[in-house]
């Protein structure tokens, strides 16, 4: 925001009004959208130099203005702002108090350095990264290694304690039928690349402003059909892959079953978790972002894990 | 792009101009950025609404306007021209073609929508997940499942032929110490998010031009420190929890030294694929941002395994 905004006001004709711009320029951000206030600095209205080019030099700036200022408050979130600005096409936009008196504006430049910045925030958050303020080749080593360690860390700890147990938990299944281990990669990859697309897409959509908090159960409906259709396709490919791969088992077309219905939930419910996070996370009040790539997939691993042994064992055991 | 831009001949006086831009005003874009042209339309200087109204009316545009003009070609690429209009805050840069005449103008608020485009763009291809232009929840349904289903199928198909080969090939080793089962969960995720982290830093940093292609031996060098000091840190975690998890094996101490080694290494290559992976990509004209996540991770998942197994048979077998 700056302050050098320049003023008029709303007793002068356009002839002065191009005067008095004429002197504010040198010290002004911008002279193409100015703003027409009281004496107490109370927003009564707006014009463009490009109006006043046009209009009539004998016209009075009260007459001529526009009166419904779109103007945002100065509490307001910058991102919300940006968007504002971005909607609307503005070069600027007022900056009020709760009085209504101007306080600053917002410039068009400001726009593109906060969607840049905001954009860098949420691709990090995406992958488990605090965000870097600094250019990534220029920072210190040891504040790059704080953001990346803490994250990588945290992730590295939770899946530690809970994929490891949910797997011991499983020790006499695993033992029983020992190619059941070779398609665990599989069923945690399959968990968390689905909850990393849907992750994103909420997360993308929430800060293009195409959907809102309020349409939950919509994305939900959404994220539920689109679970099931993708988790069929995977499904069907896990099925007859099983089969390709473990052609000499006898026991093929029970593990081909397993593999296929256990890659199905567990994309069915990655999409589900992935959709539902960043909507949890954002009604918190924490950047949706974060519940991305890396969170949803250490949760999805865990729960992978689970769904695809307690099938295993239903069918196998 | 557009072709509504103001224009001015060079020979006439700023009063001239001025009245000129009256008559222009209605039909163009903005009239803020006024470019002076010759009768070949050939671009040969600039000036500003402000510069004019500051300006002496007398004046001849030919002594008062700019004559180094930053402009762009019209095969320029969109985000490097939106990176160029932010960069000089610019409102509109012309666009020029081979013989220097002026085709049209971007403007500022062109700028935003790429801006956002192309963020929106690059956090969906980390996600392995085709370009949408759509709003996410008006597209429709089969879209949508297209542009999720081709990747997943793609990174579910290269996980059950490599991953689940290469846990095939270490099945004795996995008979003859079945604990060591337990934990390829964990160094699968820790390869994917180590390896997704430093795809995402290096596309970010690529993205907003804080590094080039040509930096490639500075990144790798920083990564692979990086690497090191990420994969010394977990390496220590997962050797601790390892033997906390395992504390009633007698075999305890070993395959804490197992775990611990193989994190370490799988942080370390992970990160170093990760980095170099977008690179590449660049380098063969693809959007580095492909090479994010699940692409990085896929490929961590399967040399992961073989690196914890292979260590594993060192030590245990």
């Amino acid at each position: 925001m700056t302050t050098d905004y320049a003023w008029l006001p709303v007793d002068i004709t356009v002839a002065q009004a191009i005067d008095e711009l004429r002197k504010q320029a040198p010290e002004k951000e911008t002279i193409y959208y100015v703003y027409v206030l009281d004496q107490n600095r109370r927003l009564l209205g707006f014009v463009s130099l490009r109006h006043l080019i046009v209009a009539k030099p004998t016209a009075v700036i009260g007459d001529m203005m526009q009166i419904e200022v779109i103007s945002v408050r100065v509490d307001a979130d910058r991102e919300e702002v940006a968007r504002m600005l971005a909607r609307y096409n503005f070069l600027a936009i007022p900056v009020i108090d709760d009085q209504h008196r101007l306080v600053g504006i917002v410039t068009h430049d400001d726009v593109i350095d906060v969607v840049v910045e905001e954009a860098t925030e949420d691709a990090l958050h995406q992958a488990g990264v605090a965000t870097i303020v600094e250019s990534y080749i220029d920072a210190p080593f040891a504040t790059i290694w704080r953001k990346r360690a803490v994250w990588l860390a945290c992730f590295f700890v939770a899946e530690l304690v809970l994929a490891t147990t949910a797997m011991a938990h499983f020790e006499e299944a695993i033992a029983a039928v020992l190619t059941l281990t070779m398609f665990v990669p599989l069923c945690i990859s399959t968990g968390g690349n689905s909850g990393s697309q849907a992750a994103t897409l909420i997360t993308r959509a929430l800060a293009l402003g195409h959907v809102e908090l309020a349409d939950w159960w919509r994305i939900m409906r959404h994220e539920l059909l689109m679970g099931a259709a993708l988790g069929v396709t995977v499904g069907l490919v896990g099925f007859a892959g099983a089969l390709v791969i473990q052609s000499d088992n006898p026991d093929r077309w029970v593990l081909a079953l397993v593999i296929g219905q256990s890659v199905a939930c567990i994309c069915l419910w990655g999409t589900l978790l992935g959709a539902v996070l960043p909507l949890v996370f954002k009604r918190l009040g924490f950047d949706p972002g974060y519940a991305s790539s890396p969170f949803v997939a250490t949760f999805v691993d865990v729960t992978g894990i689970l769904i695809y042994f307690s099938l295993a064992e239903l069918y196998l055991l």
